[in-house]
């Protein structure tokens, strides 16, 4: 039951296990994208409503969340801004303001927050983080492949093995079209069923297609074709007689020999019936599964006028979308790496004991611990211990009246309770000693 | 002039350099927090409206940003949730939430955007970052010096080194109220108006305290405590009388004494007329400023009261916030260290050498630097060691039609433009070797 005290529906508190997992798993995406040359771009969380709105259809117009107006202007009820849907409209913007101060071609991810009001559902928020990587400026089979390959190493870097990457290209699909003489007004229809050869049965796509006012010969024709056990093969040579089909061939076989320089043969295939909803690509198109049906990872492609229709230059361009909050799921819990709060506890026995106690966890820190004194209110070792091994400290600095007599501080080592007497300024060296055999 | 592709008025776009410099400067702060301890806390960019309003009175109120309700309800003109105006709200609400899962106490950092409706103005922005630490669950002064000195410990590690650190207690000030004689009714004002002694001169402070309706002689005694060249010893002194001042002057010690063993002696001082305006503090105060006049970089003090105020637990709590974005301000441009987009450069000599070079690229990587092929449209060598060296590339790795013939790879130093013929299966190793050498 959400409470008044739960976050907004759709929205996530990140507490510190949880934060630490998105944290280094976004610190390896940056490292991988960096290592392609890629640089990041960071755009406000809002822009003004008309940059937003109308790009991308009434259904994603519906889904945007607009910020009122101020002061005076409140009462009217109007919206002049927005938060950001997605990362490809604020490029397009970022293009056109800073052309002349961007590299050509401008290589670019971004990782960060998009907020759409949908449905709350599970895995599906209304604050999540997209995780996008685009090539402006190149028109070169080189640069899919680098957008691929790069989304292929940041997976492994995350340590994901089980996935497929399928590739296909628009050509390939409107050669398809064309060979097959379908109608130019039923095209997307069709392909929007063909898409669909994944969960339906091949007769109920052709009852689809027939639906659509394809001709039922037509039709079982190309489902057929689709769904042969050597499909590749068979779409090759239906493609011959197709200039574009034969185009979008060498653009696939293209790509996927520059990837396979990069990515095992076996885990990047040609899927010529693998469509991407979207409209706005123009040549080769990609897909990331998870194997064992955990659906799509992520996927992209060549989008060469979109740029330009969201109000940028008219530059070609390619790209693909990490879909991050599907893989930090299927990433173990500690996938971060689990340790505790600090490495270093250390007690304060006696409010005169304080400044000593405090002076001892700064030196602890200078051995590159991580170190606190007790903040309770409790006097007792034995409280203080169990806040210690709570915290999961390694080791516990104990400084009571017979240690500043002895001038000696008590080393507590918390996983086998074995206590050493060691010479209070030889405290830093002797956790700097021990920690570095430990780590290594 | 603002152009149609500006971001929205006060804020901005973060470009690679700039975001390299301020991931970095994130990344060090992070590092400085955990090092006591202190846990991170991520909480959406948005709350409910009802959660955000009225917690700062009205001035506050008017300075947030609303989100407009969404479907059938956009038409009302109301808003229904609201992007957070800071990080303490949120904290009281995930204290609220989350308190069973939290420890104790809980010590936590937030490093994320707030979104203020302020007008723009230099150096003030309607997005900005801002950079908490708060301890929630202590009373004790051990909890407001490791706030403290996390602060202090994270500007050092940012390179900040000219900086001041002033610290009171609102006891400390109630106490002079006190032995003043001065009216409850005029405190808070008096408070306000010798605050401004940095930039009044003591008459115009005594004429200012006169027209709130003090005293004429109390006026110019207390002034003329409060500025005299051992206003410090004076202040003590005039304390003696009263309870109330003389606990705050223990306070300021024991936490003076607690940080000073952690921090310059001569960057700490006792600043009795130092106020921070915010009315919630309760205990210690301090704030941190800039030598020569940039102001102040943060501050903060104990608030034992204001996490239930905002809706979240009654317990006691201190804290402290980094100015980031003025700190930022005062990093050098290079703070992150300059290097360029790439390492490594592969020029595309002819189209059937795509494949070698792209895969080059993949084994630089493998050698663990940046590298990229040509991905532009030129032939000619000479363009595309042009674009390597925008690039910033150190090598470029030249595979052309001799080097197929050789079976070697050109590499080449981009200093010095010096030239090696490397057996093309040792390129990843001797890359490696030389990148070793030169970070060594």
């Amino acid at each position: 039951m959400p409470t008044e005290f739960d976050p907004p529906s759709g929205t996530r508190d990140f507490l510190a296990d949880e934060f630490a997992k998105r944290e280094w798993a976004f610190g390896v995406l940056r490292s991988v994208f960096a290592s392609y040359g890629f640089e990041p771009l960071q755009t406000p969380a809002f822009e003004r409503l008309d940059v937003l709105l109308g790009k991308y259809g009434d259904e994603a117009d519906k889904l945007v969340f607009k910020i009122l107006r101020r002061g005076e202007h409140e009462a009217s009820g109007e919206a002049d801004l927005a938060l950001r849907y997605d990362m490809t409209v604020p490029l397009a913007r970022v293009a056109a303001a800073h052309g002349s101060r961007l590299p050509t071609p401008y290589k670019r991810y971004a990782i960060g927050p998009v907020w759409r009001a949908d449905r709350p559902g599970r895995g599906r928020f209304r604050e999540f983080t997209q995780c996008d990587l685009d090539i402006l400026g190149s028109g070169s089979p080189l640069a899919d492949a680098e957008a691929l390959c790069a989304q292929h190493d940041a997976m492994v870097a995350l340590g994901l093995a089980d996935f497929t990457i399928n590739i296909n290209s628009r050509q390939v699909l409107a050669g398809l079209l064309d060979v097959f003489t379908v109608p130019d007004e039923l095209g997307a229809g069709v392909l929007t069923s063909l898409d669909k050869l994944d969960r339906l049965s091949p007769a109920e796509v052709v009852a689809e297609l027939a639906g659509r006012g394809l001709a039922e010969a037509a039709a079982g024709e190309i489902v057929a074709t689709m769904t042969a056990t050597d499909a590749a093969d068979r779409i090759r040579t239906a493609l011959k007689p197709s200039d574009t089909g034969t185009a979008g061939l060498d653009q696939v076989d293209q790509v996927l020999g520059l990837a396979r320089t990069q990515i095992p043969a076996d885990r990047i295939v040609f899927a010529p019936r693998m469509v991407r909803g979207l409209s706005y690509y123009t040549g080769p198109i990609w897909e990331v599964t998870a194997r064992g049906g955990a659906g799509s990872l992520g996927g992209g492609g060549r989008y060469d006028h979109l740029i330009a229709q969201l109000g940028g230059p008219d530059v070609p361009a390619t790209g693909t979308s990490l879909g991050i909050e599907r893989v930090l799921m299927l990433l173990p819990e500690d996938a971060a790496g689990q340790r505790g709060r600090i490495d270093v506890a250390v007690p304060v026995l006696a409010d005169e004991l304080a400044e000593r106690s405090f002076a001892l966890a700064g030196a602890a820190r200078s051995a590159g611990l991580r170190a606190s004194v007790y903040l309770g209110s409790s006097g007792k070792l034995g409280k203080q211990l169990r806040w210690a091994s709570d915290a999961g400290a390694r080791w516990c600095l104990i400084y009571g009246a017979a240690e500043r007599e002895a001038g000696t501080v008590t080393v507590r080592d918390m996983a086998t309770g074995v206590q050493a007497a060691v010479p209070a300024d030889e405290v830093t060296g002797y956790l700097a000693e021990r920690a570095g055999a430990a780590d290594a």
